[in-house]
């Protein structure tokens, strides 16, 4: 059974959403998560496509429809007045992370999620994201190390680049045996493919 | 009671999978729908955003997603060889039957979509469209005058400014007592924000 590959930039909103989801939802269907945090900048140099946040209208709605569903689902979420946030030393940060312990690094990206979402931390700050790495038993200089590791960062940007060589474009964006499903709101759709062996 | 406001672009795949659904969701929560076609053009003159079709990437994605979900809807859809047409004509059209015949126009905007979707009908055509004004007991003669009537052509592109300075930006794109709710797969969130009357 191949993982569900779960693709997201840190400063997406629908992303953090879906983080929320993602763990309830593949325990239902039993398939294991791959995390794999990318910069939405990799997909935007072939698509031409802009963040919701740099788009007149789009990102008015995104705000208004981001409160909604945090309401619906009773979920805290603040967005930071500096979003969105280049948030490359935090995605590093969970190659780093996973480097060392690949069942932390899934705890990593949810920490990283609401320090963003809730308590304003710089994601695009290696000096205020490396602090988080007392939570996982790591020295904060060595994970700002691993930041600047250019194993780290060459990493990082080869699995973007694959990423998005394999289609991948959005965030969230989940691939599960090959197939493809754009958004928050394509969860539904992915389990019920999953359940019914595809259709 | 406020309609919904239904704003789709006849060129528009999630527009047509959500024109077989808005009946239904309609009767559910006891709105009537106003159907309001336009060309996703103009919001993007003001977005700076282009259509999926025209989208590295996306365009690929859109063609697969419309497909499994007129599989999992057990719908007819036959995209056109030459997708996107602008539909221009088309939604014209529609203003002249509407004028005409108000409670004739959900029912002609159901017809284009079906021509278009599956019967390679050209909506880019006034040639095209005219010959549709049979099923509606008009002659295509007078459909046709209707399409190149300054009045239509002039309450087509200002209903469409008027959406778009209300906050309009996408297909389909509901706005229910203000409240907008962009894509097909809203509907469901919409209708739990009406029958909970706001959130």
């Amino acid at each position: 059974m191949n993982p569900i590959e779960f693709w997201f930039d840190f400063s997406s909103g629908y992303a953090f959403f879906a983080a929320q989801e993602i763990d309830a939802l593949s325990s239902r269907v039993g398939r294991t998560v791959l995390w794999r945090p990318y910069m939405l900048g990799t997909a935007y140099k072939v698509t031409g496509a802009r963040g919701l946040s740099s788009t007149p209208l789009k990102r008015d709605y995104a705000r208004r429809d981001w409160a909604r569903i945090a309401k619906a689902r009773g979920l805290s979420f603040q967005l930071p007045p500096e979003h969105p946030r280049v948030a490359l030393p935090a995605t590093r940060a969970f190659y780093w992370i996973e480097a060392q312990d690949p069942g932390a690094a899934r705890c990593f990206a949810k920490r990283i999620f609401a320090g963003y979402f809730n308590e304003g931390l710089d994601t695009a700050s290696p000096e205020a994201v490396a602090p988080v790495a007392l939570d996982f038993g790591y020295q904060p200089e060595d994970l700002m190390a691993g930041i600047i590791d250019p194993v780290i960062k060459s990493r990082t940007t080869e699995l973007a680049e694959d990423a998005v060589a394999r289609g991948v474009f959005g965030s969230p964006f989940f691939l599960v045996d090959g197939e493809p499903f754009w958004g928050w709101d394509r969860m539904g759709m992915m389990e019920e493919w999953i359940e019914a062996a595809g259709w």
